[in-house]
């Protein structure tokens, strides 16, 4: 009996009956994840405690096997894939309610609940939790915190690493890891919560969390404009982040999307606009009319048209739009490149301008959206794989754009995560002396290498993944 | 020429004339922080540059001699004091504005730079940072940094790692840490940013920061509010903390600090008054008289006497009366026992009992203020340590304080650090398992042990500090 087997062999006796998938045929599935990468694993485990990750983790370690932990599985970067192979750990059956104390601002989950489902339970009771992804009526909350998920609201309400208190996980021995607490001040040891925050369960397991929670805003109101060019729009974007109103959301969609939804969609965009900013406000029903002022006094240059969404169905009808942009790529595009890179908010002009004139050079259509109020700029070449000219300019445009947004002091990925297909560009701006301290930490939460192995850092040039 | 010595010499070779002092006259004073603890260092490093403090770094490691980093040396936990002699780095001279762009809502600084200096350059901006410890006018942004610091306004804006875009900072080997980036969102690669925040100096010096800013509130109020006891005001805090309304402060004072208060200061206090709490809301002009009664509403009760300041000089002067406290303390207590302790908000209450019960059972006078929007309790054992049976007595108390923190979910420290007076504390918050990780974690930014030595973590068995 090889390692795997041995290794399932202990699990089974480990864990309760029903707990484990072995047959090829039902391991499929979980090989992969929103990428377009594949791998089956040996076996998949359905834990449904702490205690029983702990048991997983401890026995692969004793067997070597690896172990990759997956939410729903969609992310976009590989993370969930189990490109060695060894055990997939599913979370799904992990999504009890901890804890819930609306008077303290927190709740303890399990790391297998989906976010949709935390966002109902907590708004019952006035609060929410920030990060909302695109997926969240999909996706889990570790798998939010595996990835430092974010969403169109971080741009006032911070990011995952900025709404977690505490977290229980369990590290590549199989050891429990407790990091931070319950309290939103504690300088007790050091900060291994958001240490572990964006590993994308490269240092440990994470299991339960407790959340910050922010109360729900007493109102909302969305604006609409409509730029000639993307320049006009992000000089706004960069003049509204500039006054102190902070709008919980700024999505920016360039002419090209624009084209799309015209296409696609019921959307009523006139001829003439070559941008579109969506800001959401929110705050008091008392002071949420002078909040729409400013805002819209900040976002007003010539020829802008902006309006200001009445009813809430009217609302619904404009986010509807901006969620319905990634499938309608999708669906245009299936197999287009997709990034997510961030520059600093006032350098969105020269970023938008760098990619105007790559795209003409190598005559690819690039499509960009995102979240404007932290520059995290969805770039997406829409390319197809089959025409391998083609392909390569993408290739050369691509090491350009990187080469821009590093230039512009921005970062290569703001919330999809590096998993596998992103690890090769991670180089480009860690410098060697910080990715060998990454390394460092990583050989003390694994010291065997197995918690998902080549993912998230390059490779060590003497453990090179063989495709 | 011992190893010091040989060190002190290669410095001076190192770098440009005027930066070292070696003469124990001139070094005794670096000896000390804001503790009661002093140890003579070798010899004292004033650094003007990154550059700089990497060469000192470089040598010290070559040289195995322990380097202490200090801002103003305002830290009242022993962070800064030298244990075992070696170079003192102090961070002084080190207070340029390398970058500034309020565009991106973002500073670039110098770790030597005074917190209050930096408020005044981004305040002409219409900006703040939100860390403002009682120390402000002294202590250096290097210094918050490497305690986490915080102050009143956490409560709505956060501590310091809430509020850092990316760092420079110096390893154990002398090699240089780039963490973060300029951006609010980032996930290439781990955070270090969070993990070197807070780590008083024991895994990197600070050298420079990328601070997140955060627009000026166009307007304030503040509320001041006498309760008959502790129960009555932390019941009210539960309450303004479970509505939307995040008051930009909440800060309490006991009904003991109300007698020191009475005594020592021209504040008027009514002699039913057994609590206070003082609530400053902010925002803008059109909302802020609806925010204030929504908070007014959620502090009254019974016997609430509630005053809204309605003059910039009365707010200043109530918030005075807060600051003044922790002077006034340590004047007619000058050896107190201060502890820093955080629980969940709806706990406060029960802490509060059982700070009562210790203090009768004991025969101490416990004196509490604090911030309690983020439950954080400064705890005052007034003690004189001239009277054994008194210490004994108010060491029993103490571990009772830290067994009722521990129990009720809290965490021994909130914002004042561990540094050398509190790390025999700190095995009882974080499990072996953890802080195994911990001093891993340490052993790959310090192979050699020389960054702060005997700081922030117990020391490991092996390796105890002998007095």
């Amino acid at each position: 009996m090889n390692e795997l087997g041995a290794f399932i062999e202990e699990l089974r006796q480990a864990l309760p009956d029903g707990r484990l998938l072995a047959d090829a045929g039902s391991t499929w599935a979980y090989g992969m994840d929103n990428s377009r990468v594949h791998h089956a694993p040996g076996v998949v485990v359905f834990p449904e405690s702490h205690e029983e990750v702990a048991e997983v983790v401890r026995l692969a370690h004793d067997h070597g096997v690896p172990v990759t932990t997956r939410g729903r599985g969609t992310g976009t970067a590989g993370g969930a894939v189990p490109v060695l192979g060894g055990v997939v750990l599913v979370t799904d059956r992990m999504t009890r309610v901890l804890d819930f104390r609306p008077e303290d601002r927190l709740i303890v989950v399990e790391a297998g609940l989906i976010n949709a489902e935390l966002q109902r339970i907590v708004g019952e009771h006035g609060f929410f939790w920030p990060p909302d992804p695109t997926s969240n009526a999909l996706c889990t909350v570790g798998g939010n915190l595996g990835c430092n998920a974010a969403g169109p609201h971080a741009v006032k309400y911070g990011t995952s690493r900025e709404n977690v208190l505490g977290l229980r996980a369990v590290d590549g021995r199989g050891r429990t890891v407790k990091a931070g607490s319950q309290t939103t001040k504690g300088v007790v040891g050091q900060d291994l919560t958001r240490l572990l925050i964006g590993c994308e369960g490269t240092l440990a397991v994470i299991t339960e969390a407790t959340l910050k929670l922010t109360p729900l805003p007493e109102t909302r109101r969305l604006l609409r404009a409509f730029y000639p060019d993307m320049h006009a729009a992000s000089a706004a974007v960069s003049r509204v982040m500039a006054q102190p109103a902070t709008p919980a959301a700024i999505e920016f969609i360039d002419g090209n999307a624009l084209d799309l939804l015209r296409r696609n969609s019921s959307v009523d965009i006139p001829a003439s606009a070559g941008a579109m900013l969506m800001i959401e406000v929110d705050g008091d029903e008392s002071g949420i009319e002078a909040t729409v002022e400013r805002v819209v006094s900040a976002a007003r240059s010539a020829d802008t048209d902006i309006a200001v969404a009445q009813t809430a169905a009217e609302q619904q009808r404009l986010w509807a739009a901006r969620k319905a942009l990634s499938p309608t790529l999708r669906q245009v595009a299936p197999k287009k490149i997709n990034e997510d890179v961030v520059v600093p908010v006032s350098r969105i002009p020269r970023l938008i301008e760098a990619l105007d004139d790559i795209a003409r050079r190598h005559a690819i259509t690039i499509v960009s959206f995102g979240h404007a109020g932290n520059g995290n700029i969805h770039v997406n070449l829409l390319v197809d794989p089959d025409d391998p000219a083609q392909m390569a300019g993408a290739e050369q445009a691509l090491d350009e754009v990187f080469d821009t947004v590093l230039r512009l002091d921005g970062t290569l990925s703001g919330e999809h995560g590096i998993g596998l297909v992103k690890r090769g560009f991670v180089a480009r701006e860690i410098p060697p002396d910080s990715l060998d301290l990454m390394r460092g930490i990583k050989a003390v939460f694994d010291p065997t290498g197995i918690l998902n192995p080549h993912k998230k850092l390059p490779d060590h040039p003497d453990r090179v993944l063989q495709d």
